[in-house]
């Protein structure tokens, strides 16, 4: 299971998800001095920064959006970027948070799940029940593949309709993250957690605890807002505890760290994410 | 505001919503035999679709999935299709159920409101607020583009989240209905529906006259689910009413017609749209 590479690797590095939402104006001088098209240096950046951060990156979120906005031509870099992280041995979370149902979310599975676009895990939202779920499940077992799926987002208006509370006084987000754990027990791995995890932001949570007790060791959570977005590294802590059930993903934070500074970006960059390697693991000591 | 164009287009037309949800098995026999690439047969299939239907169809949903699927290939063919429904004055929703939010949610709307990907109307996901919902609104206004927001889709599983009851015996989705119908009091058009619409399938709606209550012949619909979904007519005629507040997707329906028949492709889902068009409208009297 994918889940059980991805932990092994938490272990080896940290719980740090370097998020590649690059960008134009992430693109250092020297890269952008080129005579080449815009997909040409958005992949060499990306190659600059994976090269910067692998020693301490779990994994690597791609947000397709940053890609999907230059159309076919930001496109083409998306791919390219996933093609080289999983050729070099790292696990990519495609950041697309697809949610559709049945035949159409197939399509989804197919595209993103082979092909140009090719990831070991997507994420997923659950807005349209286990339709829009389901059709992800025979790549898990058959072609280690896996999902995190939108709980609890980490914006502020995820109180919007995940807070509401429903007629047993639980928040709608608890009732997702029960749904999916449930839906998740046929695809446990050794190291305990399911293929399919939970998107759980803790900048405006206010339920840890029962977060942790209803995912209860089985969902591996990927956690976003650490860094530009304030989470912060207790609060982190708190959720994945020292088990270390999660990745946190940090995207400007770090592969912005060189934006408007001199110096040589890919070294500011590895610090930044030695840094906050480094903070996250002080944090779950 | 696009909202009154795809009005009077449903006017002098039908609500009829032709979907080019367009596979690989739905390419005709003499498109299939062409030595071309699979992008340049997918765009041959949908212009041919497209001439067969224009005269019954008030818009067009084009599902992205269907294209992602293929990759890079697909998406040059999604960008095409989407490029010849406008250059020809056909109202394109972007059948992309994109749900992110803030800076993310961003780049979606520049990538599928301009460039490649232009389209005139997007569905949105709301499942993380309207943080989600709001990047897409500069665009309603100046560049004259719209949104359909998912409230109750057309699938089993919508059951799963979507009828939650809330502490006050609501369903979400009718909270759901109700914020969008809030958001998008700044974009209602001369024919009082917002430039934000909804998703919302009958299939297994129970709640028809109290949609239409909470609407308040402000929030314009996209019903899908008629035809090989099996929704009833009389269903959607409840929905949207006399006063035709809303256009009806089909899809399989019409674009798969002529698969595993003889004769012309072009002739059999002309034929097709003509009579789901015409069963809608006399439902609708």
């Amino acid at each position: 299971m994918i889940i059980d590479d991805l932990y092994a690797k938490v272990k080896q590095t940290s719980p740090l998800c370097t998020g590649l939402d690059l960008r134009e104006s992430y693109i250092p001088a020297d890269i952008a001095a080129k005579d080449i098209g815009i997909d040409e240096k958005l992949f060499l950046t990306a190659q600059m920064i994976i090269d910067a951060t692998a020693e301490f990156s779990a994994c690597y979120k791609v947000q397709i959006a940053c890609y999907e906005a230059l159309g076919l031509t930001g496109l083409k870099a998306y791919s390219r970027i996933l093609k080289y992280l999983r050729d070099n041995g790292h696990i990519v979370i495609a950041d697309i948070k697809r949610g559709d149902i049945t035949s159409t979310a197939e399509e989804y599975a197919k595209g993103h799940f082979s092909g140009d676009f090719e990831a070991d895990i997507v994420t997923l939202n659950p807005y349209m029940g286990i339709d829009a779920i389901s059709p992800y499940f025979p790549y898990f077992k058959d072609k280690n593949k896996g999902a995190f799926v939108l709980v609890k987002t980490s914006n502020k208006s995820s109180e919007d309709f995940q807070e509401i509370d429903d007629s047993k006084g639980e928040k709608i987000y608890i009732d997702v993250l029960e749904a999916l754990k449930n839906w998740g027990v046929d695809f446990l791995g050794n190291s305990g957690y399911s293929a399919m995890g939970a998107v759980v932001g803790v900048n405006f949570l206010h339920q840890i605890p029962k977060i942790r007790q209803v995912a209860d060791g089985r969902v591996f959570m990927l956690v976003p807002g650490f860094g530009a977005q304030g989470a912060k590294a207790e609060d982190i802590a708190a959720l994945i505890g020292q088990e270390q059930g999660g990745v946190v993903n940090v995207s400007r934070g770090i592969i912005a760290a060189h934006v408007g500074k001199d110096g040589d970006a890919k070294t500011i960059i590895h610090d930044k994410a030695k840094s906050m390697a480094e903070e996250l693991l002080s944090c779950l000591k």
